[in-house]
């Protein structure tokens, strides 16, 4: 709101209809609040559009996000909207059976091969790779390899993409980027995090 | 992520206890996307704690936030964590009698009306003022008015306020400011909203 109207009709050769229903890949980087807390509020749409969601936590957290977990995990279980499944990073990488032995670059990798194959069999309407900006920044999975599949992912699956340092290559074939800048924040004033708010 | 620490120890008098659970005004600003997306998931980690939470929408739209809305509500339902309520102007301002009487403006001060007496109340733990800058921004709301109310508000009662051009004056008494800036949306080149990404 306002309403956005297109300001270009594209040469594409696609009917709006098509254009409409368009796959999309999302990325939210930047170095404010507010890029994975967006992307999960971008799974409640999904899920009420009766969409089955992966959601997939690429960088391991003391934290992690319970808040979004539980609420998603609830609504997946409600059997009013779509379906849910949320993987962490040596947690919940389920089909990881090795333990304790790989280093969080392999699990990030285990992780990235995973989305792999979710987005080949069309497991998922919206995937949701919470922080996978950082595996990618940091060199441990490849940039480019990411921005191909992309590119070729089959069907209609819809891609959110959090973190900061989202790489050029990442941004150039994302179909809508928000950067979230810090204007304020409350640990500038010597405010800790805190729960119902931080995680 | 990555993990936060203070970058100062604040004057304040407060222990770091009190600090930490000090009610915090965030906005969400910006032309880019995920201001309201990023508030309604600060709302699932507020449910996932048990906290009651109101929402008021600010401006009408023929799209609202339906999936937010029904998502929102099952999870309120759901007995599992805290209690929803969903106020839309013109609609959901339940406590409005007089039914197609009031132009855009006096349902948006009737709103905010009710979002005083909520907060003197102390009936939500979390607030979500979502578009509330439109009406500040376009002067039918005091901006005076509502730094004074939310500085002076009691408990610990945290309110979040999203919406295009918030005034300086809101911004200068928030804790937390996000501006969403856009790098690339997908109206640029063409694409209308769809379906479960938009609303």
């Amino acid at each position: 709101m306002p309403q956005g109207q297109p300001t270009t009709v594209p040469d594409d050769g696609l009917t709006t209809r098509q254009r409409r229903n368009r796959p999309l890949l999302f990325v939210h980087t930047g170095i404010g609040k507010g890029k994975s807390t967006a992307a999960f509020g971008l799974a409640l749409r999904a899920w009420n559009q009766g969409w089955p969601i992966g959601v997939f936590q690429f960088v391991k957290s003391a934290k992690w996000k319970v808040g979004e977990e539980n609420a998603l995990k609830v609504l997946g279980a409600s059997g009013e909207g779509g379906t849910v499944d949320w993987h962490k990073m040596g947690e919940g990488w389920s089909w990881v059976q090795r333990d304790g032995q790989l280093d969080n670059e392999e699990k990030a990798r285990e992780g990235w091969e995973q989305v792999k194959r979710d987005l080949a069999a069309e497991t998922y309407k919206l995937y949701v790779l919470d922080e996978f900006a950082y595996p990618m920044h940091w060199g441990w999975i490849d940039t480019d390899e990411v921005v191909e599949v992309m590119r070729n992912r089959p069907g209609t699956q819809h891609v959110v993409i959090t973190g900061r340092n989202a790489p050029d290559a990442l941004i150039e074939a994302a179909d809508l980027v928000t950067d979230m800048s810090k204007v304020k924040h409350p640990m500038d004033a010597g405010q800790k995090g805190q729960r119902g708010i931080e995680w």
